[in-house]
This record gives C-alpha cells, sequence and structure tokens, in this order.
C-alpha cells in the first residue's frame, strides 16, 4: 500500500496530522455562530473508534479461507481499523454515520489483490460464495459510492486496488500512459512529470484518490479547461467483471458503434472494477499564471466566462465565486488582522468604483507554452475590463493555487461544533444557469431554515462555477448549517431533496462530477429515464448476472 | 422531402445532373489504364433501372393499409424509384450490386413519417406485424448500413427521415440548436449561419447526409479539429425505440453514471431511430484561410501534424497526402496542360530543394477570429518550416475547399469503365501509426494483384491523413484497382479482408469515420471483445427485443 492508511482520517478527511488552521481562531467561530444565528456553538466531537463496537465479521471461515489462499493472508484484511476505514466514503451523510460510531454497514474484510487475475479470481470466489464485492480506490467519494452494502447477499467484501498502483507503460511518441488504476494522484503525476509529461487531473481530493475512481465517477480536475474530463482522456480501460474482461477503447477515436469507455466512465464498481486504464497527456506547461479579479456581480463574472469559452479563449481554469462566497473568503482572510491604512484605501477605491456587497471574486489559471499563456492572459483581461471588471493580480491566484487542496479539511472542524458543511453540484446550458442559480440557492436556504434547531437560525450558501463550456457550466453549491442534532440524517435529507428537485426541475444534472453513489439515486429515473435505466440494468446484467457488484448504488432497482 | 430523389444518381453519387469532368478526358484514362497495368479499359456501364426486374412487394396488402391509415399514402411509397433508391446505400460492395441490377434486398416500402410519434406508431405496426424497418437518413453509407435486409423477418421497409427536417430551436445564447434529424447538412448551416452561427461539419457526403446520420454512424467532418467529431458535439438525442423515448444527454456534462449519448452514436439504427438532436455550435468565423505545404516526405509530414496537435495549435484541417496520393493529384491536374516554362523552373527549384517523389502535400485550414487565425498559422509556418516543408501558398487550399465534397464523384465514371474504386479508413496512435501504414498499403496491393483480371496488373493504393488528435491520427487508404468482372463481389471481399486483417492486427480500429454497417460487421467482436457485444447485444434486446430495427448491422448475432 501506498500509504498507510492509519496517516488518514478514518471518519474525517486527509491527514491525521494535518493541522486544523481554524481550529484555534476562536474569532472565526463567534463570527460564524452570529452568521448562523446561533448564540454559540456546541462541541460535538466525533467519537473515538475504540469506543465504537464494530459488527463482528460476517464472512463464513471458509469463505474467509478461500480469500486467503486466494491472496495471502496479509491481503485479507479484518481488523477493526481497517473495516471501519472502508465501511463508507467520505460524504456529509457518511460522515455523520462514521463520527456518531454508526457503523452498521461496515465490510466483512477488506481485500488486497495485486493483479487483474487476482481481481478476477476474486470476484469468482465472490459469485460462487454470493458474497458482495465493494469497489475502492481512494475511498473519497462524497455521494456514497462505497458503502459496504451487502445488498441480498448475506456478507460483504471491500476490494482495495490500492496495491495495483504500478505505472505499466509510457509512450512519449503517443502522448499516452497506462497504469493500474490504484495509482494514486500524486504518484501518477510524478512519473508523468520525470519525463515532462503530465495528466493534469486535478480534484480537491488529488492526493487520496485513484485514477480508477477518477474515472469509476467521471470526473473533472480543477484545470478540466485545459486537460478535459476523464471522459475527454480516457483512451482505454481494462474492467475485470464477473463474466470477465473488458477491455475498451485504444484509439485515438473510432467509429465502430457506440464507445464503450463511456459505460465505464461513471460506472462507479456496478459494472466491474477498473484495473488498467490508458490516458492522454499533455506536456509539462512551461508557464503557469493563475490570477485574480473581481467583478461588480455574478451576472457580469458568467458573462465573462461564457465569453471566453466561446471565443475560445485558452484558459486553464475559470473559478467564480458568487457573493457570498466572495464575502465569506475576504472575511476569513481578514479576521483578526488588524486593519490597515492600505486596506482602508483599498476599501475606498473598490465602493468608488462601485464594487459593493454584489461583487464576485473569480480566479483565472492559464497554463502552457509562455507566449500561449501570454496571449491567453491579454485576451481575457481585455474581456473582462470590457465587462468592468477588476484585475487584481496573482497574489490571489497564488493563494487559491496553494489551498486548492484543502477545502474537505474544513469540515471536520465545523462538524465538531455543531456545524454541519455540505456541497452539491450541477451543470446546466448558459440560458437557464441564472434561474437555477436562484432556484436551488433559495431551495437550500429554506430547508435549512425549516431544519435548523432553532427559530431564527439560518444557513450560509454560497456558490462558484468551476467548470465551463461553451454551451454552459456546472453550479458548485457549499452549505454552511446549524445541525439538528437530534435528527441530522433527516435533516441532510430535507436539504438534499429540496436541492437535487430544484435542480432537476429547473433542467440541470443531478451531477456534473461527484457522481451518482447510493446519495443521488432517487434523481437517476428522472433524469435518464425509465429506457436509460432500462438499458443500464441491462448492461448491469450482461457484466454481473448476480448482481454481486456494489449493491445500491447508480441504477435503482 | 427537400430533395426529389429523381434528381439523386439512385446507383451511383450525388446529382444526376453532375458533369464528369473526368469521363471526357482521354489522357486520363490511358494514363490510368498503363498505372493500373491493363492494355486498355473496357465499357462496363451501369444498368438503367427500367431494365432491372424488382422483386413484388412482399408487404401483405392489410399491413400497407396500416400504413397507408398512419401515415397518408402519399407517405407510404411503393413504385419502383423509390424502392431502388432506399435498396443500399453507396458503399463500393452496394455500387456493383446497384450497378448490375442486383436488386435482391430492396424495401418493400419506403415510409416517411413527419413527426417522432409518427416513427413510434410506425414501429409499432413494425412489431405487432413482424416487418423489419430499415431507418434511413441521407443514404449516404459507405459501409453497408443501409441495406433492406428482412432478417428473419417476411418483409421490410425503410423508414426514411426526409421529412423530418424542420429546425426546432436555436439557441444563440447556449450556443446549441435543435433539430428534426432528417434535416440535410446545407439546410441546417443555413438555418444556422443566418444568425452567425455554425455547427462546422462537413463530412465529405454534406450535400446528401443528415444530422441524424452524421450521429447514426459517429461522424467526422473535414473540419474536426475545431469542430469536432459527432461525439463532440452532440449536448443529446431524442431515440424512437419500439420500446418507447429515450431522450438522452441534454447538459453541458454531467457526473450522473454512464453517458447515454454514446450508445446513440454509433448505433446506426439498429437501437433506435434518432429523430430530434441538439448540437453544440460555434460563431461563424470571421477569417479561414487554407493553405498548401509541401513536405520532403511522410514521415515529416507527419511529424508536422503531430507536433501541432501536441502543441495546441489552433488547426480547423490537417490534411497529409503520402507520396502516392501526392502524385496522382499532380499528375490528375496536369493531364492534358501545356507545360510552361514557369511549370520546369518550379520543378528545378523543386528538384534543387530535394522535393522527389517522396513529397508529400498537406492542405491546412485556420478558421476563427483573423487574429487566431493569423496566430496558428504563424506558429504552423515556424513548425513546418522547421521540418523543411515547403509552403505553397493559399491557390492549393482554395483548390481543395472548391473540391472539398467532389471526391466520391469519381468513382462512377471509373466504376464505368471496368476501374474499382474505394475506401476505408481507421485510426491509431503516432507510436505504431507508420507501420500501420506501410502493413496496410501492402495488404491492399497485395490482394488487388492476386485478384487482378490479368497478370501484372496493379492497384493504385494512396493514403491520407485527415483527423489528427494529440495521441494520434486516421489514415484513409484510396485504392484503385482493375476489377475482376466475373467475380467482382469475391474480389472486393478479398481486398476488404485483407486491409480489415492487417487494422486489427496491428492495433487500428476499424473505422475512425465510416462505421461498421455490414461491411464491418466480422471485425466487431476482434474490436469490442466477446463481453462488449455481450453488451450491444443487451441493449438491443433493452430498446428493440424482437429485433425488427435494421437486421443483419452493427452487432454480430
Amino acid at each position: 500500500m501506498t500509504i498507510d492508511h492509519r496517516a488518514i482520517r478514518w471518519n474525517g478527511w486527509g491527514w491525521t496530522a494535518h493541522k486544523d488552521q481554524l481550529a484555534e481562531n476562536d474569532l472565526f467561530w463567534s463570527w460564524l455562530a452570529t452568521e448562523l444565528g446561533m448564540p454559540a456553538l456546541l462541541a460535538t466531537p466525533a467519537r473515538p473508534l475504540e469506543s465504537i463496537t464494530i459488527p463482528t465479521s460476517r464472512l463464513p471461515a471458509e469463505h474467509r479461507a478461500r480469500f486467503v489462499a486466494l491472496l495471502g493472508a496479509e491481503r485479507v484484511r479484518d481488523d477493526a481499523y481497517e473495516r471501519a476505514y472502508h465501511a463508507l466514503g467520505r460524504s456529509y451523510h457518511d460522515l455523520i454515520r462514521l463520527r456518531t460510531g454508526d457503523l452498521s454497514t461496515v465490510p466483512d474484510a477488506v481485500l488486497l489483490p495485486r493483479t487483474s487475475d487476482e481481481v478476477q479470481a476474486t470476484l469468482a470466489v465472490c459469485g460462487e460464495c454470493g458474497i458482495a464485492a465493494v469497489p475502492y480506490g481512494g475511498g473519497t467519494s462524497v455521494v456514497g459510492a462505497l458503502t459496504a452494502d451487502p445488498g441480498r447477499f448475506k456478507s460483504v467484501v471491500t476490494i482495495s486496488l490500492s496495491e495495483m498502483d504500478r505505472v505499466i507503460d509510457i509512450d512519449a511518441q503517443s502522448m499516452t500512459a497506462t497504469f493500474e488504476a490504484g495509482i494514486l494522484g500524486p504518484a501518477l503525476e510524478k512519473a508523468l512529470q520525470a519525463k515532462g509529461l503530465t495528466l493534469g487531473h486535478h480534484p480537491q481530493s488529488f492526493e487520496f484518490s485513484t485514477l480508477g475512481g477518477w474515472i469509476a465517477h467521471r470526473g473533472a480536475g480543477q484545470g478540466s479547461n485545459r486537460y478535459g474530463r476523464a471522459e475527454d482522456w480516457l483512451v482505454g480501460a481494462k474492467v475485470i467483471t464477473p463474466r470477465g474482461v473488458l477491455q475498451t477503447g485504444g484509439f485515438p477515436a473510432s467509429a465502430t458503434g457506440p464507445r464503450l469507455n463511456d459505460l465505464v466512465l461513471g460506472s462507479e464498481g456496478v459494472l466491474g472494477i477498473i484495473t488498467e486504464a490508458t490516458v492522454r497527456l499533455h506536456a509539462l506547461p512551461a508557464a503557469s499564471d493563475y490570477r485574480g479579479y473581481l467583478f461588480k456581480d455574478f451576472a457580469s463574472g458568467v458573462a465573462a466566462i461564457r465569453s471566453a469559452m466561446i471565443n475560445g479563449i485558452d484558459v486553464t481554469m475559470l473559478r467564480l465565486s458568487d457573493s457570498i462566497e466572495t464575502k465569506f473568503y475576504r472575511t476569513f482572510g481578514a479576521l483578526g488582522k488588524k486593519r490597515t491604512v492600505r486596506d482602508r484605501i483599498s476599501q475606498l477605491y473598490l465602493d468608488s468604483r462601485g464594487f459593493d456587497e454584489k461583487s464576485c471574486a473569480l480566479i483565472a489559471g492559464f497554463e502552457g507554452e509562455s507566449s500561449a499563456v501570454k496571449e491567453a492572459r491579454h485576451r481575457f483581461d481585455v474581456l473582462t475590463k470590457k465587462l468592468g471588471a477588476l484585475a487584481l493580480g496573482e497574489s490571489q491566484g497564488k493563494r487559491w493555487k496553494e489551498g486548492r487542496f484543502h477545502g474537505p479539511y474544513l469540515r471536520d472542524p465545523m462538524m465538531d461544533r455543531g456545524v454541519g458543511v455540505d456541497t452539491l453540484e450541477t451543470a446546466i446550458s448558459w440560458s437557464k444557469l441564472d434561474t437555477l442559480y436562484i432556484t436551488v440557492r433559495d431551495a437550500i436556504e429554506a430547508a435549512i431554515r425549516e431544519t435548523a434547531p432553532r427559530a431564527g437560525a439560518r444557513g450560509l450558501v454560497s456558490c462558484h462555477i468551476s467548470h465551463s463550456y461553451t454551451d454552459g457550466a456546472s453550479l458548485y453549491f457549499t452549505y454552511i448549517f446549524p445541525r439538528a442534532l437530534d435528527g441530522e440524517l433527516a435533516q441532510w435529507r430535507t436539504i438534499k431533496r429540496a436541492a437535487s428537485d430544484a435542480i432537476v426541475k429547473n433542467g440541470g444534472t443531478i451531477s456534473h462530477h461527484h457522481g451518482i453513489g447510493e446519495d443521488h439515486l432517487p434523481w437517476m429515473a428522472v433524469e435518464k429515464g425509465s429506457l436509460g435505466i432500462d438499458i443500464l440494468r441491462a448492461v448491469k446484467m450482461a457484466l454481473d448476472p448476480k448482481g454481486i457488484l456494489n449493491p445500491g448504488k447508480l441504477i435503482p432497482l
């Protein structure tokens, strides 16, 4: 295994050793309490693993013995830590269960195959013995794609790809590389960057997520404008299914009927286990320029992104915060700092230029050859100026880059103080984006007020656009709310339902890059249609007729 | 109907009124005879329709009456011309059958529904009565995707989308538009260009092919570098299946499991009938610059294309002819023209610079904003110069643009003279491209010699690259050969098999943009794998359980 799991929080985000900057910042917590309409924040620490009773493994001894015979004893894990670690993903829904010690869905064993053949043999044992199997990459799903649910079977194992992280081939001539699917982001980039190459796929989970996971949930990295989404960079995949090996794709382009890569992309471990993948590469960019802009309102920021897309400006990332998110980060950055004369002059200047509380910050990233980066930035500067925006320079971009993977860490200290924080995302065409933004934001705000633990309590609902296309963009909502401690799951469900119903009613997709898992399952049929679901069920039946793979995810029964 | 079918050749390519420049050029024919190692070319005219006995329609009167009740008498066609016109596509394989009067596979009726509901009702009648249905767009398939094959049914109808060609919506804000799928290329572009927009999808069949057809065979237009392939510009589709309506996609991007657009793309009428589609648009380019370059050999031309792709140069098209194709076009252009002093000086200059018979011509196209076109052209100029290429100026580009849809017309006059001409295409990664190019070319040459009507006769096998990607490119072979008139189908099959076997053995895809139809069916299982075929069969069963749709195409039984 590449990472010792004990170095990673089993019931929270990231490195155990990560220091919470927030935890000690009392000013932040009192500010947050006021914002949420709460008199004070409660201490709500997570239960330590030692105090939790984990259900005894249901795996019969003879089944366990078969796995041991196949993989060796050290690759059949059923100690408490490994089982708890693999019990769930890292969604808000998962987190409230993990923190309260609800380990009703833990795998009966965690298996660590080292080759595709071993994965195939493992699945064969599962099939013969009637054991459900949950494929596991980095474990960072935020939509409940990893719940160790036995479905209609008596036991369930997690099949972790963590020992399958080899570099198989780097074809610098074709600008492609083949890896085992369990490779983590940093190891993959290290191997490529040593040869002057990059995949450039940097989701917020980059440090802890795997190539196979990126494909299985059809992900998008922060630089998707330049580097593409998983469906753009996937050349081909090797997928182990209960019915055998499926090798898809392998060509720069093809017209040989439906593209089967696209059934693997987004398959979420339900159709098979991705064990190898070939991906498209880029040259490591010679230049990188990330910088901030301030728009007078959300609409003019949206107009800038749309214009950049339609005019083909070579951007790597455009990330527009709405006014709430802009204010949140500004307050967050200023807390406990003395206001200098310079700050006051800046503020006066902004006021005089009409940048009020509706202002929205945008981070733009440009990567590539130096001259191309310069040209793209120049074109974007001209465009933003026309729209009345202010160029804020590189410091904002630098700050964003430094913290690009830190966002999820904010969740744990909030959870320790009776505060919930969740995110959800969608994508929609430009002509419907404004309505969707307002409707979903209002739906989340109303649902938080409705479920708040006391009258007058409220949420902090913010949004940003982080991925854009010629025909539309994503909307990513972050909402912070006072938890209803006597009914947390119900509260989460109410908010989630309100937001998701608003999304599908207004023409948005139920997920832009998080995926479906368990959490979005109720909206799958609305989006795919009943024939669409029939198709997915037919494919499932063709590849996994006994239904052992990842029960309860992706495909509604 | 947008086009009167009588204005289009029922047994050849394009407008009946199109004047064959070649037909009168005796110099060309004697040159060609020599090239093919034939003492003379034979007159082999096609049989006129009037001399061909078309099998009586097998459609029982009561079935016909049901279609008439549904669609009206004028939209149930069974006259000889319409049946013959819709009997087959326009592949070489189709053509030899049509020209010799083999109309054993003609539809028993041609149906012309005008709405999605009518398509659905028509399919319901087919299902109830046990009638096979062949969906028909523009009829330009070159892989046998339109053969009116009843399969295991007693009769077969063609369902033509030619009356479903309406513009449903143009959303200029989102840069998308929705059309009925039967709209032809010119009508689609006219509607868009009136608003300053374009889809930019220009296959060689542009004048006669439809939006639905482009999607159904997963096509690529000549400007695919800028405008993308069908899978890049398809936002969503409405597909009528025997089990109901399937509406796919509809978002700029999504992570809601497998993307069902990709089952529609390449579905070739086997899974359903595409009746509407929403597509991504571009602004009509302000500038367009097409020009020629001459490389000393194929390898340096390939290097230029690869470098342009990897460095992200904003090209619309790069089309590199190999030395045989380059020589063919040069000879073709010079035939019967007097060599001027200027020509001789040009030749001396080329000789002195080392441009010999290995030289390869490349046409580069740049479209977009004027400054972007200038910049891209400059970058490409620098790159080609480094690789020892000669810039030939705009006249070559202009000539290519003028003739961009004329290529297929060359086939008919050749067919009239005992000469066969067929094309096939593949795509492959850069590192394997050289080997594939040589192996396939040699395989075709050998198969032509083997099947030639006399000893010493040979083929003219040329190749070009017309579509390129960061990880590889397409190879498009054109081969001209003396026909074995006493066994034409066997000859075609031998050549096709030799080329296709060489393609799959050397890592190429069996089709880059033509599709599968009947012609590539024997290689589908090699490319998709047996589980891949199982998946396609499962999807087929989910959507068309009786198997009435387009029997014998795409999915091996």
